[in-house]
């Protein structure tokens, strides 16, 4: 059933009321009825936290496994701490290996411990594999669960492996095909087995161009793989070639909008992660203050710029007018052109190859915006401000001169900062702003200095 | 076979060596030994735009039609003008009717009516229905190509019907079951079929829970669903619940990323989608200088409330030292309270309703940031300048108000903005950063007025 904002508004209502009536019955009724993903996103608008336990309480371990790994970080830590290890235990035992791990690595060492003592051993075994894989990795984010047959296998073989596999592995949608040394070296869909008789050698109908990637990948690049590719699975593989595991395209899904969020939040100046549902303020204060301070004090190097200049600003108090317009163009042109850079990063159409025609290609468009932007300001200070032209042509002179150096700051920074390994993304945020604000009122000022002849 | 970027180069310079000797057939063979989307890939960085439509033009319709679409828009655009109508007929022949329809409507109106006309009857009444559609809608982006059963079939009649429509649907993951009416009542999975006896009712076996969305549904909205439920492919529907179609997870992905960077372009004020590969500078120019110039309209408003407070300034000059500080506070705070929103409200985390939640939790971080930033400006201002008390405290408070206003301003402008249907990115990029220097600059000055005692 499709569930939309409103029927789950009054759904809520109705189990509140139920939950308050204590009337289990009727409740795990309709529980039964949700999809898990609902459940998640109810419980989630629920203020009162001893409500969502109870609900949560009355869930088989299946479902409640299915609904806890679909919470957001903030709400499912909250309820961890409602549950014993014992609950969390029979949770885990219901997972796959990939949520488990992502699961128990959440948790507090000791508790962790303590779940994977209490856990059915194959699982438990399973969860300590992959925890020793970088977590942002191809390895960090597979699961263990597949179907893979040996390359002499028949169609029949492959479909008896299939039934032996369906309760462990959930989404079948590929077998894969492997040699004597466990190497893959095809893969085979369920269509292709599906159409073909039943004594027919696998070897024949599988695919073979092997789309695997190496375990230690990075899983943006790995995102980017399944992307271009268009792959609902991508097998994982030693560096031997052996078969390990699989990542399904949820979990690619999830490490999609996990990126992009991160490189939104980092353009915008929030360090750590910023989950949408926290409610420390102080925990948010302690991702946003860093950048803040950062900030802070690098605009006091443009106060010093401005206090060194004052003479200058005190000759022709104009100019101080235009401090706004100046740090504005700066920042915005800095902005513009490093976003199109990280993004191109992070999809991978831009590489540290490109750094040249990148350069090119910003400083024609700096002079062309900044030509523009100098002849409005020209004519704003001459006609409406009634300054000289002098200083008109000062003004519009500093704008353009901005503009080619925030340009082309904002487009090669993230691009050495990406060689160095550094995310991009931080450059593009208050750092790239800050230092364009600096640069651009040292510009601004040195060329009025000059002009009008202070020292 | 799994090619890296360095292999890419080396086959890339091997291909140009056998494009100059002109030897097709070896070139031929290189290129069926390569996925489409390495060979979209490699083109891409072909410089020479002859030696790319040289290679092109060796490709089999089939090839060719997968390598097209795999292509960035300002590549594909450069090759498509280089071919002949006849040629674009051909390639749409062998296109999926979603694939078809993103194709056509890339195109120029004549042309597009003359590979209509030419291309097969079925398929260009297929993509004449698709585009009916709104481009970014369900509709806009499903694929007609399905497999469906009615209800009353069996297991080995749906299994025919796969045999049926191998060749047209090419990822087979499911066959959707309708009822007498062609409403969608269920799904099964290939796997399950796979497993059931041949005699099997599909009706048995199905999955109930109909997981479809509306064909007017938003393709974010849509992204959304299939990522909350975690499909790899969302069936769509008519408002009688008619089975329409279906949209596959790899088009999922591409609508996840283009929302994800245009999110990030909007933030950024680039107005409309800057490709990464865009070439001419005039267009780039073109979506980026209206913001800069509203930015600078924006500040120039700033300029005249400096302006309108002159003789303060020119008493205290040293408040102008501190004009950059309060700007890129309000700046950087804005950015940082909306950035989180306006993810929120793409990821579906939050939502209109969440407003006086979300404006009290912006209001605690506020004072909070504002307190610590006052204090080190206080510290600041008094020690290292050397200023009065007043000055001091003055600066200070200024900072903490700008704080809250730019707080506040920043988390609810995106909130009301997609209330009225408005793109809450916008809010985030040059919108938010200038309104909030203007109003910044304002308390500043008219706090310092106050207390300086100028009018």
């Amino acid at each position: 059933m499709l569930i939309d904002e409103k029927d789950l508004k009054d759904i809520q209502d109705d189990l509140l009321f139920l939950i308050s009536e204590k009337d289990d019955a009727k409740l795990r009724n309709i529980l039964l009825s949700m999809h898990p993903s609902d459940i998640a996103e109810m419980i989630t608008d629920f203020s009162d936290e001893d409500a969502r336990l109870y609900l949560f309480n009355l869930l088989s371990p299946e479902a409640a496994s299915e609904v806890i790994i679909e919470l957001d970080d903030v709400t499912r830590e909250k309820l961890v701490d409602q549950l014993g290890n014992r609950r969390l235990t029979d949770l885990v035992n219901e997972m796959d290996s990939d949520d488990a791990t992502d699961f128990i690595s959440d948790l507090s060492e000791d508790i962790a411990e303590d779940v994977l003592e209490q856990a059915e051993e194959e699982g438990a075994d399973e969860v300590r594999q992959l925890l020793e894989h970088e977590e942002d990795t191809a390895g960090g984010i597979m699961a263990l669960e597949i179907v893979s047959v040996h390359i002499d296998s028949t169609v029949d073989e492959a479909i008896q492996e299939i039934r032996n596999k369906a309760e462990d592995v959930e989404d079948i949608y590929h077998v894969y095909v492997v040699d004597d040394r466990e190497r893959l070296v095809g893969t085979v869909t369920l269509k292709d087995l599906i159409l073909a008789p039943g004594d027919k050698r696998i070897s024949e109908i599988m695919d073979r161009s092997v789309l695997a990637v190496p375990v230690s990948m990075d899983q943006e690049e790995v995102a980017n793989f399944a992307k271009k590719y268009d792959l609902v699975a991508v097998p994982v593989v030693d560096p031997h070639g052996k078969l390990l595991g699989r990542i399904t395209i949820d979990d690619i899904v999830d490490v999609l909008e996990e990126e992009a969020t991160e490189d939104i939040q980092k353009m915008a100046g929030l360090t750590d992660e910023e989950e949408v549902r926290e409610t420390s303020v102080i925990r948010i204060v302690q991702g946003r203050f860093p950048w803040l301070l950062t900030a802070l004090f690098g605009e006091l190097i443009a106060a010093i710029v401005l206090s060194n200049n004052s003479a200058t600003l005190q000759q022709v108090l104009t100019l101080a007018f235009f401090i706004p317009v100046i740090i504005a163009v700066g920042g915005n042109v800095g902005i513009q052109s490093s976003a199109i850079v990280v993004r191109g990063l992070a999809t991978g159409e831009i590489d540290f190859g490109d750094i040249f025609h990148r350069l090119l290609k910003e400083f024609k468009i700096a002079v062309l915006n900044g030509l523009l932007m100098g002849l409005v300001m020209f004519v704003v200070v001459r006609v409406a401000w009634q300054e000289t032209t002098t200083i008109a042509l000062l003004v519009a002179s500093a704008l353009l001169t901005v503009n080619l150096v925030a340009g082309l700051v904002g487009s090669t920074i993230p691009l050495i900062l990406k060689q160095f390994k550094i995310d991009p993304a931080l450059a593009s945020g208050p750092f790239i702003t800050t230092s364009n604000d600096i640069i651009g009122l040292f510009i601004y000022l040195k060329m009025a200095t000059l002009v009008l002849g202070h020292s």
